[in-house]
């Protein structure tokens, strides 16, 4: 076997797995489920949103070639085990992690939309199933309201990112400048909205329920 | 940019993806979802279908090919935005939008999985999928169980339907004539059921849930 | 048409199906469901584990290709509606027959992976969709919190099974004593678990859902 080192691009690939199956495992434990369906809920925010993204380009879902992704949900879930007393401290450095996740995800999802020959405004939305799906499919299977629906900007902010991407392309800006002013973008809108509870407006009330 | 005129068929399309956009943006509002939440909505509604009959025949989804549908879905929830406080009046007109956007999703995907090379019965299932399976999915969402389970005929017009458009073809009637009556029927059965409040047998009790 | 007798795996596959469409409707009965809601928690249970494996691996679901799936389901529903008083008896046969059918389909799902040449890890979590996927679009429908996230050991006696398979094979048993160990190892621990009460460890609480 070759040991290759990781890019950089790659690194910060597993800290967002890695966050984000945390967060998975943390909403599992406070459910009180057993460690299988942590895992479960950690793979699950990890690797839904790119599993989705996959399956609509209709390729075969990343971490379905490489095991690394499922060796880092595991990693995850003895995190959480392992320090659950200590959790509540990291919340923050946790939330940066998962912020950061989110915006190298979205343009994961992008590029990856691109390379298989999709327009632009597909690879907008790719880059925000990325993000956000995995969340929304973690979500469904608590059977809790996804949180898109609801408070906080998160897809949305995959979305702007989005479209700094595209900018920065129609502009002529190499790949990898388009990449890093993106993701970044994402991860500081992500992190200003929810500092200064910056909210999407609601929509008006029409009827009750039918 | 060449202009072309869009088909009949086309035209009936794109009704019935605002009928289904619309309908669903009018249940987030309800819910007091914000509006990016309400576009999710509105989206799972009117391409939610398509998108899972698409991913089971193993082609890319419609949508991923054609903006014009997530145009009319942000013109859809434009609608609702500006017209909110007059929609209760126009209830029974969406109504008869979203029954026939369910007459032709119905034939739209029997005809895709037919050209798609699948057997008729596999083409009456993906007509069903494709009108019904989108509300599902905005259902799933929302975290409410699917209206298919309970009240309402709503797929079942649409299993209706294909074999209506089976039977057509068994007789070799023209392709035209065939989508007409299947789509028609569709229509029809479903204000008809829902005019004369037509339910489904119920299944008897068997035991509580374990 | 030529008239074909099934092999011993297609009839445990048919039984499988069978029992597993039977829980899906019987769940659905005690809801209160109407009987065509009934016939898609049955044929979400039975087949809905397979086609997310397909859908993952990327081919055509392999109910699309075969009527007998649906045939199976639609005799399972008229198996619950006729013998509905009589079916709480019936209790422990259907428990058991479910368990065959989880073994059964553990032991579908890798092979199929490793016949469209994914690793072991990958058939094994294959093994594991197939098995209990079904099971989780089930409850996914009924808006109910998937089983796999509480109690019972399920999906965990498909993830061990798939284990005992690679198991096999690394020490070079025939590939037909390979599926016969792994298919009775997955029925005897999920039997076994049911019987003894055996469960994994919960995780520790950590905070409040945010």
């Amino acid at each position: 076997m070759n040991i290759e080192f990781p890019s950089f691009v790659e690194v910060l690939d597993f800290l967002g797995t890695f966050a984000f199956a945390t967060s998975g495992v943390r909403l599992a434990a406070n459910r009180r489920y057993d460690w299988f369906g942590a895992l479960i809920a950690g793979a699950a925010t990890a690797i839904g949103g790119g599993t989705l993204r996959d399956i609509l380009l209709n390729v075969t879902p990343a971490w379905m070639s490489n095991p690394v992704y499922i060796i880092w949900i595991i990693l995850a879930m003895a995190f959480v085990l392992r320090y659950a007393k200590y959790l509540l401290q990291f919340n923050y450095t946790i939330f940066i992690l998962d912020s950061i996740g989110l915006g190298l995800f979205t343009v994961v999802g992008f590029d990856k939309a691109i390379s298989l020959g999709m327009s632009t405004w597909v690879a907008i939305i790719m880059g925000a199933i990325t993000g956000a799906g995995g969340g929304v499919i973690r979500d469904l299977l608590l059977n809790k309201t996804p949180m898109i629906f609801q408070k906080e900007i998160y897809a949305m902010a995959c979305v702007a990112g989005g479209f700094v991407y595209w900018g920065c392309l129609e502009i002529y800006l190499p790949v990898y400048i388009a990449q890093i002013l993106a993701g970044t973008f994402v991860v500081l809108l992500r992190i200003a909205t929810v500092k200064y509870n910056i909210t999407l407006p609601i929509l008006p009330q029409i009827d009750h329920e039918p």
